[in-house]
């Protein structure tokens, strides 16, 4: 099936370079994991294979998440928002760890008092996580 | 206090256009309640009023979430990404609607065999909501 041929595909409401924003939640602790992009080819592969693929836009290249690192996003539930620029992946996050500086999700630096502070601990090293 | 002495701000890795995106979760159910974008000017005065104030792309302007239907949402939490182009918002969100079809949250249309289904009922008629 070609990606043409998804008219669900075309209710998403594509910004003028072929992107839409997705928010990652975990669909266990509900967890806001991280927030990336996905262009059509992206969402399809995403859907086909149920397992979490993005559009890096600083590599400019589809990424499938955990290609590398083996924490590979498990799709649960995808639901659409209602302007249609948004979607939100619910997902089993394999490994614990959505972010690559190891931290299981990529929101750890809350404002406190005008400073951004890191709350949530290294989980594991990037260097083991990302070894050659 | 001016928007240029606010050294926290320039955390924020701003887009082109000067926006950021934001996620906004309910800090009691953990539901994902929208997406939006900020600018720096809504961004401080979120901080500054407690109150999610956001930068409508449409209409090209601040926006204070709730000014005219009066979902106004607490904000409890602030939290930047890895990469500093996304902020997590935890909100008490008031009257527990957030999208303006009336609806808890803007994701309410779930890919179920590759079709968009409407999977939340209206909590109140948007013409009620925004009444002249």
């Amino acid at each position: 099936m070609s990606v043409a041929d998804n008219q669900w595909l075309n209710k998403v409401n594509w910004s003028e370079s072929g992107l839409v924003a997705v928010v990652v939640q975990d669909d266990v602790s509900s967890v806001v994991l991280m927030m990336a992009w996905m262009n059509r080819e992206a969402l399809l592969r995403t859907v086909e294979t149920g397992e979490a693929v993005y559009w890096s836009r600083s590599r400019k290249k589809l990424w499938r998440k955990g290609e590398q690192s083996g924490h590979v996003q498990k799709v649960r539930d995808i639901r659409l928002d209602c302007d249609g620029d948004a979607i939100l992946l619910r997902v089993e996050q394999l490994g614990g760890i959505a972010c690559h500086t190891g931290r299981r999700d990529c929101f750890f630096q809350r404002l406190d008092d005008r400073q951004w502070v890191t709350v949530e601990p290294v989980l594991k090293d990037p260097a083991e996580i990302y070894h050659e």
